[in-house]
C-alpha cells in the first residue's frame, strides 16, 4: 500500500510499504479516507525526536472498516470510524479510569501508545491506505450516518478537537469564566473553540501570525498579537487588572519569541502572569523529557526556568499531558452531529496523499494560509 | 499587653505593645490562650522576608472571646474560638467560592491576608495576650464544649492541620491510593496524617531528621531517609516501580540536600519522579516570587529549574498555594471532637509566652525533640 | 412607600406601607427600579400557601443603592445591584460552603430565607419602592457599567436565570449531552437556555402552551407538546430509544395533565422514564412538605407516588431544592455583560408597579403572551 | 460439575450441571474457591423474582484461572482473581465512563449484566466448581500474592465491599462528616465501614437485630435500634437536632416495620427526615420496577409514597443503583493488601458447597449469628 514514510529530518516520502493487516483477534482493519497532518508531526519532521527512519506517520485518522478479527463484536465491516490518536487497551489501571492517553499495555515501559509517533510504540500511522487498529471494539468511535459527507468535521475528533478541549478541562474552565490561550495553531484554536462551547464569557488568544489570529477572531475570540506588545499587559488590561480565570498552553517546548529564538519557558511563565489568583492552567502543548538538540541548556534535559514562586503565591493549579481522546470524543461527536460544533473551520487544504511531502513543507514553514491539511489516501 | 515582637533577623523579644482592641463594627476581640510557632514563622525569623521590624508574630491562634463589636451576631462573648491563619472578608470573588486564603478585600493589591505575617497585610499576630479578629462572624471557628481541655488538639485547626490536609486535596488523594510526602516537619506530618484520614492505603514520608521520621512512623507512615539513599528509588521500590499515586510537597523553597546546601528545585523534581503517570501533586511548602538573599540564581527571581518535560509526559497535575483554612476546619474539628483525629501527637513543648525567644531559637535549629511549640500567653 | 401587598387569595393591591429603612449595621438600602413577578409568586397569589396577609411580595429585585449602614464596606451608594432572591448571612455552616439558599441564620428554625415569600422569614419583598437588604456586602451583586440600560437582562440574575441554571447543575449536564426539560415557563426556558450555555448538544422542552413552546424553539430547543402525544415516547424517539442524558423538572407540585387535573407525580415519573440509565435529574420546580388544599391524598402530606423501582434499576441520580443564586450569579452576569447570554428574550411586559394586580391576574391565567412581567416601581 | 441450582421458591439444591467452559475468544475460565451467598440472592430464593428454574446462583466469586481464550492477554493461567458481580464489556457508552453496572452489551435491552441473577442475562453463577468469565481481561481483578491465604477478605471485593462503598459515594460522604446508614446487613455494615475509611467523623447504623447491631458497634459505629424508639429522633438527638450530613439506604424494597410488615417506603422516608438540609443520600438497597407479589398496592408497580416535598425543601440529593464494582475494587483491594481494611469481620460461616441449601435457609431466616456465608466449592 502507499504510505507517507519518514526518511530523515525534513524528508518524508510517499512510498509502497507492506499492507496493514489483521494481526490479533481484537484487531480492526480500516481503509483510511482522511488523515490529517498534525502540528506534533512537525516535531518528527524537523528531526527533533528520535523517531526511527521508515516509520509511517499519521495519528489523526478516519476511514471505513473493511475487516474485523474474530473477537471483535461491536464494530462491523462498513462502519465509518474515527480513531483516537492514542491506542489503548481499555483494561489497564489507567485505561479503566479513562486515562486512555496513558495506557500501560500497548507500549510496555511507557504510559501511552499512538499511531505513527516517536516513542509511542511500534504502531504505523494512518497517512496511508490502510490502518490496523488494535483493540478495535475499544478504540473505534463509530460515526453517525452523516459521517461520509462531513469527514472534515468528524476527523477532528481523532486528536485536535479533544486535545484542545482537554486543555480547557485541565484548566478547569467553567461557564461564565474568562480564558486565555497561548498559541493559535490548530490545537490552540480548538482550545478557544472548546472554551466557548463550555460557556466561557470571554476568550483571548495569543499568537503573532495574522491568519491564525484572524481565525481566532472569526470564532469570537479576542486576538492578541504578542509581537506588538506584552501579551501579559494586554490580558491584564482586558480583565480589569485581574488576569484571566483560566489559561491554556497550546505551544509547547518550541515556544519562541517574536524574533524566532526558542525560549521554552516563554508561554508557561506568561501564563502564570496572565492568570488570576486561584486560577487554573491546562498544558497541552508538548514538553519533552529530553531535547539534546535544543540550544537552551535547561531544555536539553527537559527543564524550564519556571516561576514557581509566583505560581504558588497565586495559588494556581495546572494539569498537563497528552489528551485522553476517548474521554471526550463521543460527546464532541454529538455536538458535530447536532450542528453545534463545526471544527472544520480551520481546514485550509484537502489533498491527495501523494502531495503530503509538499504539505509538510508548507505547514512546517507556518506559511500563510496553511492552517490545517487533510490528506485523502483513498482519493 | 505582652507580645512577641520581631526586631530583626534571629532577634525576637517579648515586650509591651498597645493592647489589641475592637476597631471595626465586625470585629471580635480574643484573649489568646494558645498560639503556636509555625515553620513559616522561621522564614521571617531568619531574615529571609521583608517583614517590618516591630511586627507582632503568630498566626496559629486560639482563645476566648472577650468582646464583640455591634455588627457581630453569631459569635458571643465567652466562646472559645480557633482562628484560621488567613483573614478573610467572606464576600469577595475569592472568599465566596471558598478561596479564603486569597481574600481580595483585606490586603488590597494582594490576594490573601494573615495575622503577623510578611506581605500579608498590617495585622498583628497572636503570640500576644489579645488579638483583634476582623470579620469575626466569618473568621471565628466556634469550638465545642471540650475545647478548653483539649486546646493542644484544636489549635492545630488554625493552620497546620488544614494546611497538611489541603496538600492532599490539591494532590487529589482518593481512598486506597498511595501517597508520598516530602518533608516531615509539622505540615508534612499533618499531610501524612490527613492522607490516612482520607483512606490512603500507603503513605511514605521523606525526611532525614530521625525524630521527625520517628513521628511519621508512629502514625503508620513508612519513613524514608533521603540522606541514606535516593528517595526516588526507595519510593519506586515500595510501589513496584510505578511511583506513588499522589505526592505532597511540604518543604518549600528552602529545600536543601543532605549536606545542607539549598537547592530550591530538589523536592519538586523528586516528586515528579516519584509520582506515577496520571498522578497529582499538592504543593503546600512555601515558594516565594522573589528571594534576593538566595545563593541560587534562578531562585533570586522566584524561579526553579523544573522538570516540565517529565511532568508533561507523565500527564501530571499539581495544585499549590496557601491553604484555605475555612474550607476544612469545620470538618477537621468534627474529627477531633469525635476522637478520630489527634493532631497534638506532634506537640513537643507548651511554654509561657515569655520563653518564646528561646523556643524560636531551638525550633529554628531543628533541634532534636523540638517538633512543635505551643505558647501560652495567658499562663 | 408604595408596595404590592398580599390581601388574600387572588387579591393583591398596591398600597402605602412604611418605608423600608436601614435596621442593622450590615444593611444596605436599595431603591428598586425593576422587580419581576415570579411563577412562585403565584403559589401565594392562588392561596396555596400560608403566607400572612399584609406581606409585601417580590423576590426578583434590582435597583440602586441609596444608603449603606456603617459595617458595610464593599457596596457603595450609587451602585446598581441585583439581589439574589435568597437572603443569606455568608458565615453559617451552609452559606460558607455556597449553599446560600439554605442559610441557617436569617430564618431561625428553617434552612433558607427570602424576600416576600411564604415561610421564608419576615422579610418584605421588593415589588415596592425601596428594599432593605440584610448583610449587604454578602448579598448585593454589583452590576457592571451597562447595568441601567440593560436592566431587563440583569434582573434575571435575581432568580430565574440562576434557578434554571441550577437545574442543569443538579442534573449534571455536561458538554455534548442531550437534555430534556419538563416545563417551559420562565424557569424551564432558563433551564433550556442554560443547558445550551453549558454545551448541551440537544435540548428538548415539554409543555403544551403554544407561546411557551414557541419561545423554546426560538432558543434552539426542540418543543414537545405533551397534549398531543406521550412526551416520553417523543423523547425516546428523539434519542434513538435511549432517553436523554439529563432531565430537568421545572414544573413542581402543581403539575397537571392536559385536562387540567393536578397530578403531582406526573412530571417526576415522566422524567424517570425519559432519562437514560446512569443519567441525572435536577428538580427545581417547587414541591412542598404539606399541601392541605390539594385534592391528591398523598400530596396533602407532601408525598408523591414515585417510581423508585425504575429510578433504581436505571441507576439515576437527582438533586433538588431552591437555587443557591450566589453560586452562579457572578458568572452568569459575565455572560450577560459579554453578550453571550440574553435572558430577556422571555420578557413580555414591563409595567409600572401600579399595574401589578392586573399583571398577576393575567400571568396566573397563563394567558397567551404573558410569559414574564417586569414591574418598574420607580417609573 | 457441581453447582447450586434454583428449583423454586425456597428450594435450591446442589446438583450436577454441564461444566463451565471457554466459549468466546475473550473468555477466562476460573476454578471457584470461594463464592458467597448475598442478601440479594434471597430475593430469588424467596420467589420474589422471575428467575428461571435451573439457574445456577452466585455472583460473589473468587478463584484461580485455569484457562484463557486466545484474545486474552493480561490475565494468565494461575492468577487468583476476584470477579465483580456485574459483567461488563468495557467499551460501550456506559462502561467506558466507568458505569460497568450498566453495560449495554452483555444483556441486550437491559443496562447491566450479572452472574446468576434474575433479569441480568443468561450467565450462570459461581456457586459452582467453575465459572466462565466473559471479557476476562476487563472483568478479572488480579489479586496480590497474599490472595490465597486471605480469600475471606478479598472475596468481599466481588460485591458487598464496593457496594457498601458506593453508597457512600452516591451519598457524597466527605471526611469529617456524619453518616447514618439504614440497615446493618452485610451491605449496610460495609457502608458503615466504608464511611469510616473515607474519614467520616461519626457513623450511626439503624437495625433491630442484636447481632448485626453488635457488629456495627464493633467497627466503631453507633448502633440505633429502631424497634425501641424512632430512629429519626435518635439520629436528631445524636446530631444536635440537625440530622446527619449523609445517609445510606441499605435495606431496599422489603423494608418492614418492627412487627414484620413490609413497608417499602419506610427507610427512604426515614432517611429524608434523618439527613440535614443540603445533605445527600445513597440508595444501594434494591428497589424493583415491578413487584406483583407485594401486598403494598403502589409497590406492585414499583412505586413508593415518597416525601418529595420534604426532600425538596431540604435541598437533598440522592443517587442510586447497582454498584459499579470495577470503579472501586482496585483501590479497595489496596486497602486490604496494606492491612487498612479487613472486611471479613462480618463472615460467620465458611462451608462446603454441599451445605449451601441449609445455609440459604439459615441466612434467609436472619438467624442469629448467620451474618455472612462463604461457600468453598473446591473444598
Amino acid at each position: 500500500m502507499k504510505a507517507l514514510v519518514y526518511y530523515g529530518p525534513r524528508d518524508v516520502r510517499v512510498t509502497q510499504v507492506p499492507d496493514a493487516r489483521i494481526e490479533d483477534p481484537t484487531d480492526v482493519l480500516v481503509k483510511i479516507t482522511t488523515a490529517n497532518i498534525c502540528g506534533s508531526d512537525l516535531h518528527m519532521y524537523e528531526g527533533r525526536t528520535n523517531v526511527e527512519k521508515g516509520k509511517v506517520l499519521g495519528h489523526e485518522n478516519l476511514g471505513q472498516v473493511i475487516e474485523v478479527a474474530r473477537a471483535v463484536t461491536r464494530v462491523k465491516v462498513g462502519d465509518i470510524v474515527c480513531l483516537p490518536f492514542n491506542i489503548s487497551c481499555g483494561f489497564c489501571k489507567n485505561c479503566e479510569r479513562g486515562f486512555t492517553g496513558f495506557c500501560l499495555t500497548l507500549n510496555p515501559g511507557v504510559a501511552g501508545a499512538a499511531y505513527g509517533y516517536a516513542g509511542m510504540g511500534p504502531f504505523p500511522g494512518g497517512q496511508a491506505e490502510y490502518l490496523r487498529v488494535p483493540y478495535g471494539d475499544f478504540n473505534c468511535l463509530i460515526l453517525p450516518e452523516d459521517a461520509q459527507e462531513r469527514e472534515a468535521e468528524y476527523v477532528m475528533l481523532a486528536d485536535i478537537f479533544p486535545t484542545g478541549y482537554e486543555s480547557t478541562e485541565l484548566a478547569g474552565v467553567q461557564p461564565g469564566e474568562s480564558v486565555v490561550g497561548y498559541g493559535a495553531g490548530p490545537v490552540g484554536l480548538m482550545a478557544a473553540y472548546s472554551a466557548y462551547i463550555k460557556g466561557a464569557s470571554k476568550v483571548m488568544v495569543v499568537d503573532r501570525l495574522p491568519d491564525r489570529l484572524g481565525l481566532a477572531e472569526a470564532i469570537g475570540a479576542i486576538p492578541i498579537d504578542d509581537s506588538k506588545a506584552s501579551p501579559v499587559e494586554q490580558i491584564l488590561e482586558l480583565t480589569e487588572g485581574e488576569g484571566a480565570d483560566r489559561g491554556c498552553e497550546c505551544v509547547g517546548y518550541q515556544a519562541h519569541d517574536a524574533e524566532g529564538n526558542e525560549q521554552p519557558n516563554l508561554t508557561m511563565n506568561h501564563l502564570i502572569k496572565s492568570v488570576r489568583p486561584t486560577g487554573g492552567i491546562g498544558v497541552i502543548g508538548v514538553f519533552v523529557p529530553e531535547d539534546p538538540k535544543s540550544t537552551d541548556k535547561l531544555e536539553q534535559s527537559g527543564q524550564i526556568a519556571f516561576d514557581l514562586g509566583l505560581f504558588f503565591s497565586k495559588g494556581l493549579r495546572m494539569g498537563s499531558g497528552q489528551a485522553n481522546v476517548k474521554r471526550y470524543n463521543r460527546q464532541l461527536c454529538n455536538l458535530i452531529h447536532e450542528g453545534k460544533a463545526r471544527p472544520s473551520f480551520l481546514v485550509s487544504h484537502q489533498l491527495p496523499l501523494e502531495e503530503a511531502p509538499e504539505a509538510y513543507q508548507h505547514f512546517d514553514a507556518r506559511e500563510r494560509g496553511w492552517t490545517k491539511v487533510l490528506l485523502k489516501p483513498a482519493a
